[in-house]
């Protein structure tokens, strides 16, 4: 089945097997509505084993990256629901979480402007963010009146800045600028406004002629060695490796080498 | 039951509801004794669910935060007690971070001066540490013979300031200044000398000012999603997130919203 | 048995406690080959009990650290492998991480000079690492075509850095210098080129000073209580401390503190 949302842009580059997704509803500061979550979600799942895809950029049209759920979308609908479809909605944007981080491709964020509540956590959820120096970003849930804990950031966070700066972000909610972010760790890169987008999709090309196979067990490793202690790890480790040996992208590497070249890989 | 501890300061503003605490025994740079551990570790469990109380504060008089375990009155007598006597005591002093950990108010550390021991260990199981420029801290177990292991902060430590820099602070029990504790993380702030409490206390009455509910869940998530893998703290944070929408906080966002003001959260 | 390694330099200092392990494949910038690997897991699991050792110090010969798996003596030889012994060759390779993780005394890594692939990982298992200025590292293993999860690094790089430059550092294979890996928290100390042995020795000799059973046991705890929920690591550090004072070094540190002098420590 083709990937076709019709709530954002996706562009699919076969070239570089780079995909683009832009959110674009720039006059409200590309506000998520109930159909761009459900949509982001069915891309992010396909686009785990969609052929031709080596690398993800998500990135914002205009002034903002994303200013979280839509006020008058979703946050008025979600007055009328019973605790049973709540429940329903907060599954669903943890999904979203779930789907980004279990996609085996790297995912880039391209932070171009504002980053704010659930636009706060997708950009989290990424495996790398490059961020605009005007990406100030807030978790600003406590802000209105809901837990800060909302869609996993409360796991993602303190394993990105540490327990002491994901406790101050989440409980109050509050921004912080592009060059604090990157001091905390949680922005790998800030590049001057108007540049995100382009370093992102320089890194999602370079990470996209790496070997795909090694590069999508090193995020299953970082996402699932979390949880695990370290003796488990490096068993997790020594089997995944003895693996990657046997990928023709070893013997490539070896090749390429000797013969001074750059490797070629599949 | 009233909280009236008598070793220390206790003050409960009853219009910020903000609760200060404050270490007392100036003289002694506010060595802990046996019946400090035991008021605090009491007072923490009871603030939990005492009425009127949002945050709370804790802080020292004079010139250091605390010096940890007073030689005189603690560390002598340990050396009369059997075996399971001293597991008592660790068990004891252990309690205390565990009360500090799950009193569901967030707990700021006003660190006005040296931060020392034990000392460095109950700021440490703050949620948010604002400090003066002159509070170094140091874990200085070690440099008495003891394990850097002490009262959990080999659990904290490293999830707050990341495993190589707290493998040194812990196994050398070295002093690192102010400045050095803000660049690891484990400082959220550093003000002048003579500004800690105050800026602490602004910081606590902003959070008293914030959703209660929201806020104790966000803490509760901190604690347990440490030791979780993702996909649990996923469905834990949509099951909290739901019964946060049914709260009336959530809406009272969206009114003071359209109405433009403040919202007046309970 | 006496630890008689062959194939890189082992000094044992009697009188300051310390050992010195030397790679010392200068003209391959320390590459490692497969009896360096072995005998340095088969060191480290020695060096656990070796009587008359209280800290150890890693290093290398001329201008690198270690460069990694040596291409002509590991790499061409692992394409005449089957899978079983591909998985024989990383298992020992975890294993060596594993010794050095579990080896009870401290590990302290003088990052001389370049830092790569394998080596990298065994800079990152140490407890502390001391860098030259010119110490640049890279967990480079995806440039070969193979995973960044080496060696158990993608569970402990996280657990130092923050997730987000772990998985840049570990999808991309890049280089970064070593202002920016103090920057990260990832080496504890910088110093000029030519100094980060001595240095790295003057820690190791105050470790060494240091009260051995209680530094062991730090070690421990930061090693288990890392996949270890809060709880059980309050109980793990009671049952710890309460022995430790009952050691020795505990009322020495109180004496020599009353007769205002050094405390000798076992």
């Amino acid at each position: 089945m083709a990937i076709e949302p019709t709530s954002f842009l996706y562009e699919h580059d076969r070239d570089t097997q780079v995909v683009t997704i832009t959110l674009n509803r720039p006059d409200r500061l590309n506000a998520l509505t109930f159909e761009v979550y459900d949509e982001l979600r069915r891309t992010f799942y396909a686009l785990d084993r969609e052929p031709g895809v080596r690398a993800i950029v998500i990135t914002g049209a205009g002034r903002a990256f994303c200013s979280g759920g839509d006020v008058e979308d979703i946050i008025g609908a979600l007055f009328e629901r019973d605790p049973e479809g709540l429940l329903d909605f907060t599954r669903m944007t943890c999904d979203l979480i779930r789907a980004i981080r279990l996609c085996r491709r790297p995912v880039i964020g391209a932070l171009n402007g504002t980053v704010a509540g659930a636009g706060a956590v997708i950009a989290t959820a990424c495996d790398i963010r490059i961020a605009a120096e005007s990406a100030r970003i807030a978790y600003l849930f406590t802000r209105v009146g809901l837990s800060g804990a909302d869609m996993g950031v409360a796991w993602l966070l303190p394993r990105i800045v540490g327990l002491a700066k994901a406790s101050e972000l989440l409980m109050t909610g509050a921004f912080i600028g592009a060059d604090e972010a990157h001091r905390l760790g949680l922005y790998n890169h800030v590049v001057p406004d108007g540049e995100a987008l382009a370093e992102a999709t320089a890194m999602a090309r370079k990470l996209a002629r790496g070997p795909s196979y090694a590069i999508e067990m090193t995020k299953d490793a970082l996402n699932r060695e979390a949880s695990m202690d370290l003796l488990s790890a490096l068993e997790n480790e020594a089997q995944v490796q003895a693996v990657c040996m046997l990928n023709p992208n070893f013997r490539e590497s070896y090749e390429a080498f000797v013969e001074k070249r750059e490797p070629r890989f599949v």
